[in-house]
């Protein structure tokens, strides 16, 4: 089995083809990019960081019964995955606020949230990835109602159980973003990367950010709060 | 019965006190502005011509059974209403896509939606009135699920009245923004205004506008273009 043509090539993943037409090589990148692009820089060390992170933590959610296009890790910054097409919402789940959701309704980051709640957002980079309504999905035709409960409820799941892995990593899971595609057969299945890049990770006690705010917001070493998440996960799926 | 303390002063009216503590007059303004307040102009004869549209538009949807806090009109530029509390919420019904719509889905403004939809934006100048989904509405904790069904509801009722009326006077009802709030008795009841400062109105032959957005987009004179919206409503409502 080997690397195929690129079939596309984003911010933080090359994506090539390869000789099983129903199969991906993802190729993680060390750029580190922020607000639409605007802030980039070459991270070394990124790339293996979220490779092997989201490897563990997709390999953990199959454990549990989520299923992935996760197929296997190749090498420190490559793994193998189901092609899917992607359905352009990122769906976020938030469980604290922070970031957007607090600029939008003017309230402090950190404020705990009584339920989790899901948020879709339009995945398109010229429109800036506009938050949008159920209506708004309608109009733009890219999931039908039900396929919005089904992804909410696949969220929620995500949710419920990375809540109890970060939680024995002492780590507050305050938000993340998910990207699902439909598979040939039609089914919904949960793709694309779950790394610090699109998780607010902090720490339980002190607060401190191991996530890509240390990058958009100059809060310290990248690299050394990705290793963190790494180091404690390790622990975490080695005494399973 | 006489005006007593200022209580409130808008960007388009000022409401005063009057001596039942359940009834308010409204006083309306010759000023226009845009952009959050941004672009800012007094243009004379706007006080009067809102004031008799949204008179005219309330009376005609009280014939039609829809409730609001609309009394009576006292003069030229002034009207008595039903004090409520108002819900911060700008509840936004469309049926052709215009505006923070088109530029934030990427469609072209004059498409026309299969159905009418409704968004919810949260009042609050210094946020900039953002959109917001039903879970934020519950963060903000500012109406109930139940309330945003009555809200939802209602705001289509208006729909229905307002594409009959304005159909009568050959115009295209794009879009428009209520609000509404509450009584005494706990009852949600329309109120504010409805006028070319808050309707989006083209001519159905030639798309001319008809609304704010003349003086948004320096398209032409506001007042020309009420005093037409003014005029075709006179007409339909002396027919009736
Ligand atoms: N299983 C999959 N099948 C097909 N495409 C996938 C799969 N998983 C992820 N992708 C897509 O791979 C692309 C590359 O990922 P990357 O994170 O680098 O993109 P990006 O810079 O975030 O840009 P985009 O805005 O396109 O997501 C993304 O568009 C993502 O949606
Ligand atoms: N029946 C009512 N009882 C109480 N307040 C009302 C009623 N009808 C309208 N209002 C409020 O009167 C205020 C003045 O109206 P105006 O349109 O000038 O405000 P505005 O500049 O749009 O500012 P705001 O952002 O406060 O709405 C508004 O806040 C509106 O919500
Ligand atoms: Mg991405
Ligand atoms: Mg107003």
């Amino acid at each position: 089995m080997g690397k195929g043509n690129l079939l596309y090539e984003g911010k933080a993943k090359q994506i090539y083809q390869t000789e099983n037409e129903s199969e991906l090589w993802v190729q993680y990148k060390d750029s580190a990019t922020a607000f639409n692009g605007e802030k980039k820089e070459i991270l070394e060390g990124k790339a293996r960081l979220n490779n092997e992170i989201t490897s563990l933590i997709f390999n953990y959610l199959q454990e549990n019964g989520v299923d992935s296009h996760f197929i296997k890790r190749l090498s420190e910054t490559e793994q193998l995955v189901k092609k899917v097409d992607i359905i352009p919402l990122e769906v976020v789940v938030r469980n604290v606020i922070a970031g957007s959701l607090s600029s939008r309704l003017g309230i402090e980051e950190g404020t705990e949230l009584e339920t989790a709640i899901v948020e879709f957002y339009y995945k398109d980079d010229d429109l800036g990835d506009p938050l949008v309504t159920e209506d708004h999905i309608a109009i733009l035709n890219v999931a039908t109602s039900a396929d919005l409960v089904a992804l909410r409820e696949k969220a929620l799941a995500v949710n419920t159980h990375l809540i109890t892995l970060f939680d024995t990593m002492n780590i507050r899971l305050i938000d993340f973003k998910l990207e699902f595609g439909r598979t040939q057969s039609g089914d919904i299945l949960l793709a694309d990367e779950i790394s610090p890049d699109t998780c607010r990770l902090w720490d339980k006690e002190t607060n401190q950010r191991f996530d890509k705010d240390l990058f958009r917001r100059n809060l310290g070493s990248l690299q050394e709060g990705y290793q963190e998440i790494l180091s404690r996960l390790g622990g975490a799926s080695c005494t399973k």
